[in-house]
């Protein structure tokens, strides 16, 4: 069985900060030593790696990501390959896709169509929740055989009506179904009936620039749909996990319900934390590079993003990677926001975005791998396989150096998209290494693994309520 | 150099639950090794401590306790001796007492007297807060210099006028100066002007007993105290926490002003969370066992504590260890409920109280140590020496039997008073075996440890605001 | 012209609550004169009313009530004949009644139906408000013909699907609409989709009493729907009238939007104020009585409606009249709570009840009139012609007798249908004598009207937001 | 008896907008006549004043003046001839004015002098609240006393230590009496310690200019002392009326009291409806002329207070009239904000500033004269004497012409100081003709009154609560 060891670099975790070596076998943590110590002096091992003046933080966990999603009539343009090898390269070591229930058919069908796309094409482990576009007895008691094979969570929308829209008794039923068998509902909460009726009266005065997607969008109709899903899991008496909360009524419906005593949570992404109207409102056709939903909002809401993350009224930060071209999808949209596919690149940035949150001060380092490896892992059942660095986790690692500068670019990113949301956004820290159970797949800054390394992993239920 | 292992358990800390053996050399943690794995089986050690279907967890800390004080004409019958023995029997392993300022006096003068008292006859490590009873320009200017060398935090009454009490001027000054030098404000908040009216006009009344201790300490006046602690803290730009949280309503005022952001902190402690009005009003003079400040609520609040716990609105369980004879000290308030000097036994029951909670399904063991261990160490710039079982920590470590059984009882307990306020309590858990800094100190049971053992431990600023 | 002198009477409006003479001429109200002036003492009069030791007090207007209104295959059982005169039986001289459009019709088809039905046969003044149950293009543009003929409010129902239901884009647009127009969207707030799916669930199970009609029908789903049409509103820049508001937690929703300042409104019913879930689970089937939507509550729910009134946080208290006879009606849902006709019967009561709040301290005399009189004239667009005594105002007046003892009875009211719901309640304060436009129709206990005194009375838009 | 009619003009009160004439016999209003019938065309009179064009309301009543009020070592400039008779002009009939206790001085010692400063003097009706500045056990009496003889409110102070300053003791006996005798509170809720501190720094640290009076009195200080009076209050079981609230803070306390159904009532005044720090920042020392406390805020903290008195969240609007001299008495604080002297004039520009508000369209017709005359007649016992235009009240009466246009200056006003706070600032809307108690005091903006025809009014308890 290989050894690896890693010494002298401060270790990480959501809860300690430490100067410890670490040491591998077979690709798993066995032990954490203090450096320095007797116990980490008599270590062997078949490969050494430098940690010094290095963070050891582990691998991140995203859980949100949509490769090669069909939308709009075309397909978010990452693949599993690159998007996971992306991923990789930002220090991501396990994402979470969504698989999709076509209406009509069966959540097994999705489900196994998504299996076909990423099996051996994976750089890094991944698991899948599923999307329910068509809630219904036969999809209903469906979701207790996949909860039981390790596919515990599941995505409603309010949104997209006509697409994957549920209505409120769909949503009622499929809560009531998890309340039993221990899935977590993961719902993106927005008011679509509302937004459509907006988008063509928009359309319709003209009003089609890329802009008016985050106008009709309205902060009101977020706030809405969260606290009518957190009414209706309070009915059910089901866990409720918001995707993508980006306006700071939502995040005050989330805490209100929190005070409560509620086991409500909420996830946001860095395009909320680090862009807004602003980039939507860029001139000429440039602001549908912005385009995703929930949409970007107005600067101002931004603190309450980073409080609500600080507070834990926010529990993880993904990035909904759903990443299309400017050029040739994008583009479909000209003339009309709402034929603008729906998503943004990012899951190559994640990790280094927040460390950069870290730097301004916007949150503590401990705090910067909870809500990025070990929350998410403990919302969705991977810990503590993943999301820590503790003896029997697999050893996903990143050696982090926190010192390095970059400046993110589509000439130099790693996703299969034609522009970065972040052109030319200078940050400080920067991934250096990376490893996946165990195996270097990024070797300062040089990409050594391989489509296939990367594993299915299936999950346990939700452990945020243990 | 003596090297223990402790092999076969599951150790718990705040963020991890692993099956790993523990390398202690020297009185730290030394490593963490994955049960069964190469790295386990090599370490050689002299002594070994089997914990087989045992927990591991981080020894206790007991932010708040008053060994000696002086209260209304008498002191509290725990030295620092039997108090921290009791501790060590209950799997607390460090405590932080209270030196107190008299009036007119100098912060250092009661800083020396406290030290002579602690000085040689504590088993488990100890720390000092700093009671303030005369803010002036002086003691303001001490402030920095003990926050120097290692008494980070100090704490000031809004109740007790004319003994501890601050006045509004006061306070506001004592928060300014610790928003400079890093010091922590600890407030007692309560509001003692209007509770004193009250209290003079029950006993006018001829409203006696114990139980109108209850009722003259108003719900209103603790949340008011709670609210205006916060205006002045956010006024001085400084953190504030808040000590013995008993009621629902200050819980609310703590959760609103995290919610805006602001770095408040809140303690509950057992006696709020296990007992209630009811026992104040047992008959003849029993309620007397239960007199302390703030006072116990009825029953219906013990809810919103245990929410406010889960939530993070509460981060901290102490014990507010101040215990007064029944015979003797409880009983110098008969006829008259306002001599009954205030405070309760409980050092030693902290652990075990909040196992059972972890029974009965309020808390995750993980929150049971967080709250109990890992959170009073960071809130008060112990951690990582205290509170985690992490390489490079003191090895400070209790053996919890988790399916053991007892009984709670002054005939059985080690605190130096003649009763118990959980008198004949069933509980689930029971402390087998406790490390203060690798030494064992309790053993299967028995007290191996030592009056002088325990060593008074500087602490860093408060690291909850990293 | 005919004059009338009412003297010697407590004269209560909104405002004020004076000892004064009031002078009728041709209908309307010419004058007020302090008692025992010259003004007063100069007055000839063809009919002198000595109203000593009386109040003398608006006619009621009862903003609510389905009259001959077809449900669940039935119609309600009071005509416009019957219902009117028990009206003008309890004191209340304007009813404002809802004419219903049928799916794929006009509105005016709906409005010339319920024109039909009234025409001729009122004994006291009416008018009308829409239910809109088919919102398209035409009815929308509909809306705009109707409010500037006298017919300015619209009703939206988020029950009821299939029925009178409206999803969120129709609720949307017409709130556009009526927020262009000067229409008052008048919202029944429940998630009739999310409801439904209990019902078939509790159906299925057994659970087919009268008490699971309560049950089904969630506190949360009300609150939630009231949310919804508040965030809808707020989109749509229009104001909002929330309809039978019976749950504590939708009178908190309506409280925090108008603290924002939203233009927000709700009313409730005397069932909510003095019945609750108990009468639901009176035994036998007898609790079909007490079936209406929004339903009865648990009693702790009335305080919260009583303060709600105080505060004005609620404006309007409507009776929602809907009188099904048990016999042959209400028993249709034998069996199947969901078959029990929806409905309850109350113009006749709703006066008394509020007086009988006013003597058990809930409410003052101006409030009682200001919630039963002049907020639903202003509300409604009906003052001053309705709704207050002033000079120029409809002389629409009730002699009411405070210290007179009633029990109400089905065997005693007026009311064309076999149970009250206030069956043996004991009140004090009863009606005297009535007048409508000056004519008396209540003259000392005997009805002294007629079918057709009564005329449609087109209304001016909303006046509460003046 | 002397007979008036006014005819022709719309009569508006806090509840009606009528076209009335008004007949008053011998200083009472008799009779209301609808414009144009017998009843109204019937009245002889001695004297007929035109209405046509104009509104007919009530007389303003101001329950907040400080006439010849000692402070900081000087008196307030306006005597209670001049500041009565500027009242007149201004279209106030009826001001409450502050008798202030001595320290160690009986209340009754202050109520005789201050009956002897206004005794024969004032052109309008007068009343007198209570200043407790020594609440003790012979003060608490004394109050039972005043309340049964008509000075029914007592006004506490959480500000000025050792002036006017009631510890939380004093304050909550006070609120325990007059929650027995029927008495008011009135609160100037700031936390007078803390700001003290504050101030004392500020000189210290050479900020001294008067732009510093605002930085020291923080928002939250106000915030915190309503909150305490609230909680305080609720202790006591007492109904509370809060002062000069300036902060948008300070409403959400007051309407999160009033939600829960506690009876607290709040004030605010026109300087911080229409101006703000930005007037206190004003160049050389002209920001003095705007020191007041509770202080002038950020502009942004005028919409709260907008919507608050919409929401009837504040109550009434009083001018808290004080004025002193720029010359010679606001000049004391030359070089020290802490001596200016607090307080602006204002008692003759309420009532217009309000009619602007209502051209403004902050608020309705009827709200303008419910929160400048209804509100604080009825909070303070004056209704119906004083506050509307019904039969049977005082005929204190304003014709008011609503398109006259007006620029204030203090050229033309009438007040006893040598500024004007809103100096140029042009209006829409004049007082043209007064009556108080029938008699025509402003005759077409023609002083007609005369000192000491104004009167003592004694007054009821608080209605608010009736």
């Amino acid at each position: 069985m290989s050894r690896t060891v890693i010494h002298g670099g401060l270790v990480i975790t959501a809860s300690d900060e430490i100067h410890a070596d670490v040491l591998i076998e077979g690709g798993r943590i066995a032990a954490l030593a203090a450096h320095g110590t007797d116990a980490a002096g008599s270590w062997s091992a078949d490969r050494r790696i430098d940690a010094t003046g290095k963070y050891v933080i582990p691998g991140g966990v995203d859980a949100h990501t949509h490769m090669e999603m069909p939308f709009g009539g075309t397909f978010a343009a990452d693949t599993f390959e690159t998007g996971t090898r992306a991923a990789a390269w930002g220090g991501t070591t396990t994402i979470v896709d969504f698989a999709v229930q076509s209406m009509g058919r069966s959540l097994r069908e999705g489900l196994d169509a998504w299996h076909a796309k990423a099996d051996g094409n994976c750089a890094v482990d991944y698991a899948f929740h599923m999307i329910m576009s068509d809630v219904n007895e036969s999809s209903l008691k469906e979701m207790d055989l996949l909860v039981a094979e390790g596919l515990t969570s599941f995505k409603l929308f309010m949104a997209y009506p006509g697409v994957f829209y549920s209505d409120d008794g769909q949503i009622l039923r499929a809560m009531q179904r998890a309340s039993g068998n221990g899935g977590l509902i993961m719902m993106h909460a927005e008011n679509g009936i509302a937004i459509d009726v907006l988008v063509e009266q928009a359309l319709a005065e003209g009003r089609t620039d890329p802009r008016y997607h985050g106008d009709v969008r309205k902060v009101a109709l977020e706030a809405e749909a969260t606290h009518r899903a957190i009414q209706l899991a309070r009915v059910a008496g089901s866990p409720l996990y918001v995707v993508h909360v980006s306006a700071d009524e939502a995040v005050a419906e989330l805490a209100a319900a929190r005070h409560k005593g509620l086991p409500v949570f909420g996830e946001t992404c860095p395009q909320y934390l680090f862009l807004s109207t602003d980039n939507l409102a860029e001139p000429g056709f440039e602001g549908a590079k912005y385009v995703c939903s929930t949409p970007l909002r107005p600067q101002e809401h931004q603190e309450a993003l980073w409080r609500g993350l600080r507070n834990n009224e926010l529990q993880v930060v993904s990035t909904d990677h759903c990443p299309f071209c400017f050029s040739g999808q994008k583009e479909m949209g000209l003339g009309d926001f709402s034929k603008i596919p729906n998503g943004m690149p990012g899951v190559e940035n994640r990790m280094d975005l927040l460390h950069q949150a870290v730097v301004d001060g916007h949150l503590s380092r401990r705090r910067w791998i909870e809500i990025a490896c070990a929350s998410p892992a403990r919302m969705f059942g991977l810990y503590p396989k993943k999301g820590t660095i503790a003896p029997g986790a697999d050893a996903d690692i990143v050696i982090y150096d926190p010192q390095a500068r970059q400046t993110i670019s589509a000439e130099t990113h790693h996703m299969n998209v034609d522009y970065s949301a972040y052109e030319g956004k200078q940050l400080t820290g920067r991934v250096e290494t990376v490893l996946s159970r165990g195996d270097v797949v990024i070797d300062e800054r040089k990409f050594t693994g391989r489509a296939g390394h990367g594993m299915y992993t299936p999950r346990a239920t939700c452990q945020y309520l243990d």
